[in-house]
């Protein structure tokens, strides 16, 4: 049985310009379960770009709640449009599992053919590495270095307010109320 | 009495060169009581400059929110270094009782000083405005547009997780940790 309040990290990236290039702010936030926020983690990433992996990485290691934390929330495996998290590479050096959030059950089909048309075949690669997708209630998942029966109990504990976990919702409202002056829309 | 779920506001800003020129981001979360954070505002004031009222009420009044809001939470009357906030405008154009919070006792005869050193004089009337400085617990207080009864029922509500109300504390978190790139020190 898991603490009600063990530290997770969710991850969520700010809304872009989707046809701008530079830099998209990426948040994080560190929850106690599924109710307290203890501190707040910011990076950014190139728009398209493939540095995510690396930024996102860094920012967990170097931050204080490093050594408390038993898992990470990203929401979709890629952040500043097609900067694609290569999961497997992130679960490995910060050596924490890896839970995937995802709304909608993705079309991967779709996705791999805009991939191919961007001349970034490289990227289905990752796509595929971050495993397959499985649904959880009324969410979709991938998994990463721990099991569907320890991912559905930390779930239990971090999705207190909605359907998605706790860190994720707030790493959103803040990267768009940041980035827009007012938050809107939904991780 | 009042809901345990109404709806608050908590604004501090984020940290800046005290030396420096330009603009500093001021962050405004929305709360249902003391635990559900509902929305993330942001605007810039300009630091030691005097547009933090109108950039506050701005952000505060043309919100989703405004409807529901029942009190402003301030993290002392300040923003940006000396850009003062003008409480009693602020309530009067928001409409809505403002709690200025303050961790210690402040000594308003040095910042004074400071004002008339800095050629700053038409602030200490701001300051003044403010009201006197009341104690309840642990914190000081100043307030405006509520009684302190109702001001004493309102911060039981909110102060869930520490001595200071928790739109306040998770306003702060999120000013430095996007500022930093880690959430540090205290409101």
């Amino acid at each position: 049985m898991l603490k009600k309040e063990i530290r997770v990290i969710g991850i969520d990236d700010a809304p872009f310009n989707k046809f701008g290039k530079g830099n998209v702010l990426v948040v994080g936030t560190v929850f106690r379960g599924g109710s307290w926020l203890d501190g707040v983690l910011s990076t950014k990433v190139s728009i398209d770009g493939n540095n995510s992996t690396k930024k996102i990485t860094e920012m967990i290691n170097k931050c204080k709640f490093k050594p408390q934390l038993q898992c990470i929330f990203l929401d979709g495996i890629a952040v500043g449009g097609f900067n694609i998290i290569d999961v497997k590479e992130l679960s490995k050096k910060t050596k924490l599992p890896v839970i995937v959030i995802i709304r909608r059950k993705p079309d991967i089909e779709n996705i791999k053919k805009i991939l191919v048309r961007l001349n970034k075949k490289n990227r289905i690669k990752l796509i595929e590495k971050a495993g397959s997708v499985v649904s959880v209630g009324k969410i979709y998942i991938q998994l990463t270095g721990l099991s569907i029966e320890k991912a559905r109990e930390i779930l239990k504990i971090a999705c207190t307010r909605s359907l998605i976990p706790e860190p994720i919702r707030i790493a959103h409202l803040i990267a768009s109320g940041i980035t827009y002056g007012e938050s809107r829309g939904k991780a």
